[in-house]
């Protein structure tokens, strides 16, 4: 016995959920139902998937429903997240449309898991952009109380969607070959590849990018502190997977580098963490990866790591000491993976432990 | 008549010494003297120079000879810089060696001219990713007095030489063919083809990287600041040529987007700069580009176009809400250009018109 289970959205994170949930042995109760805007077979997870039309009567009969999502894209969970409710379902949406409805928990299982009761039936996954950021500067933040976060993020092409990956691979096998890279401004408004655009979503009137203002605005909603101080620039650059962000945290009560690294090596202390950093003061944390002969810290291609794929990844920790009880660090995750899918079948996991599913 | 100029050094910086001077038309008396630590031809600036070997005769009857370095190189200025103005010669240098001596002026003409008097022979030019960042802080500083400044960057591999740029090239094309990229760690410590590497130079006991180092040692020279507050984080990027920096700066005196954008579009308040950002408050003002359908902001491709080769790109101007008197901006320089070779052909012009050469 186990859940029906149903998946709207066949993209990168798509094909993620399918796996994540395969790979964590989630209990589904026959096979996946896979749904998107026309019927049609899809490669899921290096397997055939035939993809249901969505419309009324699709959500009949599912425990749970993940809306695969996209970073920016709008429209599909108000269109059909709550139609999927109506027939009895919970949804967890990784899409944006209800990220910051009051009702609607925004949750990192690590963090904030107890927004989830007994009467959510929609929860929102957050952007990837937000999540590892939380999840590494949550176990901070219960230690020292954040008080201001400045974060400039490195971000792949992947959370655009699969056309992205193509395009940037186009125009870098074209500069290679010593041409000038096509240009395809309907995925981003500059060339993306061998350069980086400071340009993510949409532009708002107060000059921040829409990516931007969800940092902001989610983090804030995720540890429920909103007059947090955030200030944030999001910046593509020409990686296929995997997001990376220079963190610069200012703490309310004493926090140094010492500290924090205790804090992060600890997996009690920082679920879903893991600090690859300098020497360690505790060389068994089990948290640390740590080669004494050099220095470690994290960077986008270790996420094709077995054992890194769904973590946090946390380095560079140093004092920052131009003002009090501050640190930055460096954080690197798997936008499709932690960032995306894997948070969103943990979302289902908890609330299976806890009943609430 | 004009002078005998000299170049050490054959690498990227050294090929845009060449293309500078001659685009400039600074006054070269007869041929270049190219030197290296061995006697042979090379390529610069499309053609061939012969390479005189250095040693102690090689600087005598040149005026002014100019170090190409390169990020982080160090030693051939200490070994071979004060032997060339014992030979009488100005030298312009853009290795790291001296650059926080206190009798050696670390320049950047649009900012600290003043450094550089009758008695200096030798002058430093600062690092890269140091140059753009003050000249696109210097006019604010100038206005609010700058008071803290937040700083993560985009570093492109060509600071690091031509084998960095072939050796991204090189993994690029791996990856492409599907293949895992062939790590070479005499460059970077890891691939850095579709990756962000947040290590440049060496780390310190601090925990900073020596970049980092550079940066807020060398901001504070130049602006004569000792005190002046600077965090600072430096990442590699897969680009080929062109920095880009994300900062946050907070000033002691008022100052807003408004401000910082009128200040920044006036070429005579801030030489050096071209700022691309949103709807200008005054469309007229040389410094803008603008296109009133879409908002701007430089990328590193922009670097390639003819009008933009040797400025400081200015983009992303918007107010830090999360504290008093604090903008966010993006800037963008060639590397190799105006935070190398262009910066110390400056100094040069600048010496000659103020009769110092």
């Amino acid at each position: 016995m186990g859940l029906k289970v149903g998946i709207v959205g066949v993209g990168p994170v798509g094909d993620r959920l399918v796996r994540v949930l395969q790979e964590r042995k989630f209990p589904v109760d026959g096979e996946l139902k896979v749904m998107a805007t026309y019927e049609r077979e899809e490669i899921l997870a290096d397997r055939p998937f035939y993809v249901h039309k969505i419309d009324e009567t699709v959500f009949k009969g599912l425990d749970v429903v993940f809306f695969a999502g996209r970073e920016g894209a709008k429209g599909v969970s108000f269109q059909w997240g709550r139609e999927a409710t109506k027939s009895g379902c919970v949804v967890i949406d990784n899409g944006g449309d209800f990220r910051m409805y009051p009702n609607y928990p925004l949750v990192v299982p690590e963090v904030n898991m107890d927004a989830v009761t007994k009467d959510t039936r929609y929860i929102c996954n957050p952007n990837c952009s937000t999540i590892q950021m939380v999840v590494a500067l949550a176990p901070l933040h219960k230690a020292a109380k954040l008080r201001r976060v400045v974060v400039s993020t490195y971000q792949s092409v992947s959370g655009f969607g699969e056309v992205a990956m193509e395009q940037m691979k186009t125009e870098a096998a074209q500069v290679l070959a010593g041409q000038v890279p096509e240009h395809n401004p309907s995925v981003f408004a500059h060339p993306i590849s061998f350069n980086c655009i400071p340009h993510i979503d949409k532009f708002l009137p107060n000059g921040y990018t829409k990516e931007e203002m969800k940092m902001i605005n989610e983090t804030r909603k995720i540890f429920d502190e909103p007059n947090l101080l955030i200030n944030a620039t999001t910046v593509r650059v020409p990686v296929l997977i995997g997001h990376s962000e220079s963190i610069n945290a200012e703490f309310e009560l004493p926090i140094d580098r010492e500290k924090a690294f205790e804090i992060l090596s600890d997996p009690k202390k920082s679920p879903g963490v893991v600090l690859m950093d300098g020497p360690a003061s505790d060389p068994a944390a089990s948290n640390v990866r740590n080669d004494p002969n050099e220095q470690q810290y994290p960077v986008a291609g270790d996420l094709a790591e077995e054992k890194y794929k769904d973590a946090v990844l946390v380095g560079r920790l140093r004092n920052d000491t131009t003002v009090k009880n501050a640190i930055n660090l460096w954080c690197v995750s798997d936008n499709l993976r932690k960032g995306a899918a894997t948070n969103a079948v943990q979302i289902a996991e908890e609330m299976l432990k806890r009943g609430l599913l």
